[in-house]
């Protein structure tokens, strides 16, 4: 059977998630793929780190240029986050012929045009499932089955950590503070929360949702952005009287006057889908002229959920090339 | 531009619908598949009725081989609906070399080894996206993002006919027999509403679910399956005073013995989204052993919803053929 050589970048929380989904499930994804998927280079300084899964010393290497360099990578996995070097390491690697897959939204946010020109310039497929809605199948959606469909409207909640916030403001009674601890506790927020809690994260993912539904580009930083940090309980329990949800929503929707856009707290009433999405969950929403409306539902972030994303992309890839 | 030449079989609801799809979006459609599509023969009866398309009469044949023997057919869209002769022009047009679309879940439950093992004996491409759930695109994620998984679940509210008399039944306290005449009255149950209130129609959509999930044959008759005709309004009221909903669910079930499947009214708490989806809309809920849990929601039927699909099957033909 032939085999598909990947080299991954970075083995924090997604990349060994990425790095289990592919061992747990191997058999099935080698069926499903067509071809033997080996992760023969892992780009990691942290060597020490314990980590759940087989990986040996000989994996690693400090040097980014064994994988983006290598005749011997067919497939990069760009897991580094932030917006540099990773686009670079991305460009040199589809200037080399690799194909790329990513879950970085700040990167794809940032660089879209970069990215997906230098994808075809160089004829590699570039795939990034996971940098909107974790495990949730989105981007395929949209770019894929629905594509029969004049898009009018996404509308959604695209982050965990905030989410859950809300919720547990809402359903727990704690205060915005304790509840962004209980997060933190949980895992669900970084020790910095900036980008999430203050909407930065969401407006990524809506920039990337604007240009694959719309074909519009709109950079994160031109998206009005407003964070869950202003609101009190007060706010809460208001809206919980009006019969109701507060939920920081992403929105873009197609007007007579062209595109309108936003990321901030909403009022979303109770018979409304999107008010039952709890804690971590997230939850899009999608409106086509002929689909009318749909919900797409599951776990937002997660190494698990994310790596499953990443190996639906390499799969994707993969029996792309085995035809 | 290259033309992709279809044939339509049937143009009652479901076959206009489709035929709107195209019309209304044939710009986008037309850059999305990278080929012009067209719709040259049409088996169809029923001259006569009012369809809100542009459709001429010379499109219309009686005669099924126009269509099916015809070297000007690239794609075959089956929207006859039963199991024959739907299964038998399908296999004719195969073995001509055309590849097939179809949106008939009787058939594809009867019928599935039979058009899986023609269309891979034949070369030819063979999708059935709107068999189950209408507009949701769930065949699409089950077997191209979500591959990484190993499924462990699937249960979902698969027919909208029954969980509109349902949620009329509980939110509007209407009777078994009201809450069937409304949906009559809406459209939304067949004079004859036996397949869908006996659960034969969710039957036959939870057979194709798991061939596709859990890559293993069982036909609908093989269900255990139990619709809601036996239902009482005393049953209704007792599942709210418990905290919950009534809910037709499809459920199909990984267990250590072997896989568990059942149709049949289930008890659903507030707290789970199957039990926020209301009257026509259906959804289901996919575990996987790396994505953990996911729903899919929106409107189960409906001749866009299904045209949409339909013409998503078309699209990704067509870019295949474009390649």
């Amino acid at each position: 059977m032939k085999q598909i050589k990947i080299g991954l970048l970075g083995m924090g929380n997604i990349g060994t998630g990425t790095y289990k989904t592919l061992e747990m499930n191997r058999e099935r994804i080698t069926a499903n793929a067509g071809v033997e998927l080996v992760i023969s280079k892992i780009l990691e300084k942290d060597l020490a780190r314990k980590r759940d899964v087989t990986v040996t010393p000989e994996q690693f290497t400090q040097e980014p240029a064994d994988i983006l360099e290598s005749p011997d990578t067919d497939i990069v996995i760009e897991l580094l986050g932030g917006t540099e070097p990773a686009t670079d390491f991305m460009l040199t690697a589809m200037h080399n012929g690799k194909h790329v897959v990513t879950a970085n939204k700040a990167a794809v946010a940032a660089n879209y045009d970069k990215l997906m020109g230098a994808a075809r310039a160089n004829r590699v497929m570039f795939r990034f499932e996971a940098s909107v809605g974790g495990g949730i199948p989105i981007l395929n959606a949209l770019t894929a089955p629905l594509l029969a469909n004049e898009y009018e409207e996404i509308r959604g909640i695209l982050n965990g950590t905030t989410n859950y916030i809300l919720t547990q403001m809402a359903e727990g009674g704690l205060s915005y503070g304790d509840a962004l601890q209980s997060a933190q506790a949980q895992g669900f927020a970084e020790a910095d929360p900036t980008a999430d809690v203050e909407g930065h994260d969401v407006a990524n993912k809506l920039s990337i949702l604007i240009s694959l539904a719309f074909g519009k580009r709109v950079p994160p930083e031109a998206i009005p952005t407003v964070g869950i940090t202003g609101l009190t309980m007060r706010d809460i329990e208001k809206a919980a009287a009006d019969g109701g949800k507060l939920k920081l929503i992403a929105l873009a929707k197609r007007t007579g006057g062209g595109l309108e856009y936003s990321v901030g707290p909403t009022f979303v009433p109770n018979g409304h889908p999107l008010a039952g999405v709890r804690n971590e969950f997230n939850a899009i929403f999608v409106k086509g002229n002929a689909v009318g409306e749909l919900m797409f539902y599951g776990r937002g972030a997660g190494p698990l959920p994310t790596g499953s994303a990443v190996m639906g992309d390499v799969i994707e890839i993969a029996r792309a090339l085995a035809r």
